[in-house]
């Protein structure tokens, strides 16, 4: 048994770790504060590309893919750690090419992509040049049972045609987002899990409108965000239809394992930040007498906040190595059961920060604790809300006693 | 033994409710939407004027009083449940002029005011031409522990000035808020509850300044807004202190018991609100096969949820018969068990009512559930967080058994 | 409003408790002592009977039935805290013989027995010179749904035919247990409410076997305790049905009411008891240079057990009071709501009582707590597990939602 | 990363795996059966000398201690698996000579014994011809704070005298239990951690007298046991003591690491056993037309029991490598964290596990659940409760931002 991450591993959490500290941290305030200046605020500040080009340059670029030809080489397990420290920042992901839907998005164009869909959309991508959306979820429809989907994807000739609406399109509000993977119903009459298609779809297509913007707890999570987009008889080559008609579930399966291990491990960063600002405050004031780290219940919130923390990382490392040794279909059930533990964990600990700092934690211009505790809150819902991850443990868990 | 309202209370709160259903359910709606479109929100529209003179008009007006001069004669445990109707939408509590802080700094003149603070304060807020705000919390200090206070409230001469700086004060946004009550310590060498005083203070006396509006979780609660404010060197005459200088604790004590009555049950208005949210939305929905309300572990939700508002009712209203037949000091346990149950227990059930909802629920375009969040959240730490409430009660619970 | 019991209810609780005081509780321990000293645990020793003649002759009898023929005309609302007071106890139910399952019982024959039914089991019942015994729960299906229920109770000519095997039938230890309550299946195609009957079996019927009594958590709580019994071709005169065939479930549901008010209430005050021991042991000792009541989280506990209780016991008031002014059919939800809020309060008072005392908390043999947990869990399986009861709270909360 | 055992922990924990099966669980129900029926059960059975034997033969001995001279030479994290699956069996443990206290014991006088106690104690301890026990919880103080601690081992001339009562002293009352490690005061006037010592008492020296045995809910767990024991004027030579006067709690210290890593794995093997008889139970059932595992919130239970296990599973094994790695001053804050986690965790899982069972959960005849509950019950307060392992996690925690 070893807990320690490879050596290559090491090497680049150490080179992120200085990153972060160097160059990310200590302008993050500013950022965030220029940003809420603008008018607009859908754009990117040119510091955050600086940022970009100088991760770049130090080869901290698209961490997050396990191959040395598209990412760095580095396992699931040892990525894992990474993204932890890129979860301390709501801006890190980026700056390091490595925030969601893009990575899912660049995994899914290097697993099935044609060269043609490679070569148009997977290259900017992982240069950092365009960003992507992606198009599941629908308002109509109860979304966690993805068979209520109601969104086409039907072939008419050489062509494809979208129709649908789709909303919590994260990223597309990015001025650089210039394609979302579309997911819609392409054959009814084929078997349950070979119905639906993925499509890409460049944003400037006629027949896509984002209608709005959705704000989350008062906020837009500019220049990202979450979109409202219609689509009215979109019509692209056929082409575009990613590994061919059919295929959107099996595709979607593939993206969800390390999908989720980054997620999950960037809650995990983000339990941390809210953990130490709790701390912070605790220590830093007194009520009846002592600082209230030490007040009462406290210290049995700060310790179960550790216990959580610790083991959701351990279970989070566990799956990626799993991803790592079986591949996806060795870790289903710890892919579910990260996905409905640490969200609701980060929440938690969230919450219990906002009250341990009294006023001042819900205010969102004094502490980033309403923005951390909004980003826990969508993360319960955001692919695949708690119940579903749960019901998949629990159905995996029982088959283990049938025959 | 009986559950029943007095007739008087039944009657009011059948006109209550009727007032609601058909005058400010209706537009609510509209309203927060041409809120929302205006470039300066912190104002107040013509509807709301108008409810408020149609409200007065029949009566249904400063309800919260249990006197006939000044109220409506209403016992507490009878304004209790029509509190609790209010508390189900979020313009309702002015359009009644029930609205805090106003009711409590209303008590309190009319219980320690002088008749000249009551001519000049008392008369233009229970006509509801004027708003009040209270300013007690400090930002530089942890206020869950009063004797924290720094803000000075020093006597010179025939003046009282007043030094510090207070924030989450509410109301104080309100284009009509005129005067707010300011908390400050009068004399360090007193004996410990006699130390402080109570002010009033008018918003345009030179040295108050509101600094900054505080956002609550992205939201600033326009037109009503909590405020940080400083006081740099105001003076006032000393007839401007409420009963004299010491008696500041005093005068917070005895304004606690109803205020608090009146917020729990206006919260369990709005937990009965996020759980009617909650069925509705489940029982609209599908997912594998079922409404989402009757899948999985959602009956237990909606169960518990039923079951805690239950319980939370009822001690809110022994404590509102207590406050009736026994007084503050008579209900000093009960006080502050319910501030300590029910917002926690709101925003549990808000929580649920936003993972019933999907996605939808933490978009605030789409539901009210984010705004009933970030009320939950904030009642956990006004008027004394969940921490000081339980302490209390563990307290006197302790006391029971010594000799 | 009025939280207050009537006069009459007021004047025997005074009376109930003082009896208590004077009576029980100074002899509970030796009892205790002088029962697990004895080889045969199974008897009734001579204190309870002579506690018996005391109470009876004091009128403290009987209190359970709301009427002045076969009890003392105590509502509901008043015998509840009675009832709670006798919780207390383990023994001073059936002093005051107001103990289940005989008060159901009794209930069930005042309602529907016949007359030679009463003269032969109420009157002795009534008269404290009998016990009896439920049998409706059985080993074989999951009872929890009472239509999984196999035993047989068939009609031969003028005679009735019970077969089957029923299990935790409480109180059939007893050497004065002499009749049980069967329920059985008559008739599997009469509409699915009016299959079963409940017929009443003397114990020394030829085929009616106690096959073994059950521990629970290694307590048979002598001299009730639970058994394990079967019914083969149990022969008796169709006389012994009570109120004909096939109205089983409207017996059932008839008698679930009150019963259910009276276990929880006391329930409630066996978490008062509880709750007062945790108090005093954590008082008594000290770690770390402080009480352990005031030690770390622990004022917390006993701050959120006051609260739960305090909600509990008015939410059973409530309960009653329905019960009282609109019978069972106005108190649906109620009843289900305090059956499965209760136990579960209990359980975890008692939990928390346990660790406060530290290893002592653990032994029977030192404090009543571990009969109080087993009590408390069993509690949650009886009369319908916490999972039935909250299905069913959910069920009446979404059909207010139905046109 | 890699979360595989070392070769040599697998091949034992096949074979121990092997063993269980073929050996022990088929003979596990007659045993306590045969135990049950005895009229004195403070007896070894022969099954358990046999098997015992047997286990000693195939070189399955004494698997606990990280060497080869004592022990197998398995790490830590090797062996926390293989104490994990002893877990699933009362018996087990003893089997393989691996259980508490004997194991800690063994450990305490490997590392301090002199060569005179090894060869008196610990050969015998090793060949497991004799047992042991461990005094140091005290009735009459709150031992959580051990420097409440009262016994006292003075030094009287070349003698030690040892006074004081103890209880929790667990395995007392095997017949083969020989002697107690017994920790006192030896000297008031020394620094806070070298005042106690640590004595080795052969249980018949005159002036030790177990008072009595204590119960567990209602459980002696024979012929191992919980004991009162006084020690009156029992004297016995300076080399009695280990390490020399004043080492007690250095000793304490070292001792807890390895014990409570293989408490908390054995308790994660009984959790895995109280989910499978939940699943078991749960899917052999039917209510209201699905299998009980498939009802309502069950789905959730069972997920959130695999969920919580694998994390405690995972920390355990992390503070295991720790363990091997670092030695304990490099795992003291994990040590406290699987001690505050893994006890709850049992006892929320064998908790569900009952309820799904219905009234049989609460029937010790009938499964083995209330034993179960029993384990982790004690377990919560057992080498310290779960508010001191908390406390020293939050200490732990606050003290990295000290500088």
């Amino acid at each position: 048994m070893d807990f320690n991450m490879s050596d290559r591993g090491q090497d680049y959490l150490g080179r992120v770790k200085r990153f972060m500290k160097e160059e990310i941290l200590p302008v993050e305030e500013a950022y965030h504060r220029e940003l809420a200046s603008l008018e607009n605020r859908w754009v990117v500040l040119p510091v955050i590309r600086e940022l970009k080009a100088k991760a770049k340059a130090q080869g901290l670029w698209n961490l997050f893919f396990p191959d040395d030809t598209y990412g760095c080489g580095l396992l699931n397990s040892d990525y894992a750690l990474i993204a932890e420290e890129t979860g301390r920042s709501f801006i890190a992901p980026e700056i390091f090419n490595c925030n969601a839907p893009d990575t899912g998005n660049m995994e899914v164009l290097i697993h099935y992509g044609s060269e043609q869909q490679k070569e148009q959309w997977l290259k900017p991508l992982l240069a950092g040049e365009i960003r992507s959306a992606f198009c599941m979820t629908e308002p109509e429809v109860a979304s966690s049972d993805a068979t209520n989907m109601k969104a086409t994807a039907l072939i008419d000739g050489d062509e494809v045609v979208l129709n649908g609406r789709k909303w919590w399109s994260t990223g597309i509000g990015h001025p650089d987002c210039k394609v979302a993977i579309f997911m819609g119903l392409t054959d009814p009459d084929a078997p349950k899990h070979r119905r639906h298609s993925m499509v890409l779809v460049p944003l400037d297509t006629p027949g896509v409108r984002i209608e709005r913007m959705l704000p989350v707890f008062g906020a837009y999570d500019e220049p990202y965000g979450h979109g409202v987009v219609s689509f009215e008889d979109v019509r692209l080559p056929k082409s575009a239809i990613i590994a061919g008609p059919g295929r959107g579930f099996e595709i979607a399966q593939g993206r969800l394992g390390p999908g989720r291990v980054h997620h999950c491990m960037r809650a995990i960063g983000a339990a941390e930040r809210a953990l130490e600002l709790m701390i912070k405050r605790g220590n830093s004031r007194e009520a009846f007498g002592r600082p209230i780290a030490k007040l009462g219940g406290n210290p049995d919130i700060i310790a179960n906040a550790r216990m959580s923390i610790e083991q959701a990382r351990l279970l989070t490392l566990k799956c990626a190595w799993l991803l790592d040794t079986q591949g996806i279909m060795g870790a289903l059930q710890e892919v579910s059961m990260i996905k409905a533990v640490i969200p609701q964990m980060l929440q938690t600990i969230v919450d219990q920060a906002i009250q341990i700092h009294g006023g001042g934690g819900v205010s969102d211009d004094d502490f980033p604790l309403t923005a951390l505790f909004a980003y826990a809150r969508v993360l319960r819902l955001a692919d695949g809300p708690d119940e579903v991850h749960r019901a998949m443990v629990a159905r995996l868990e029982l088959r283990k006693y049938q025959n």
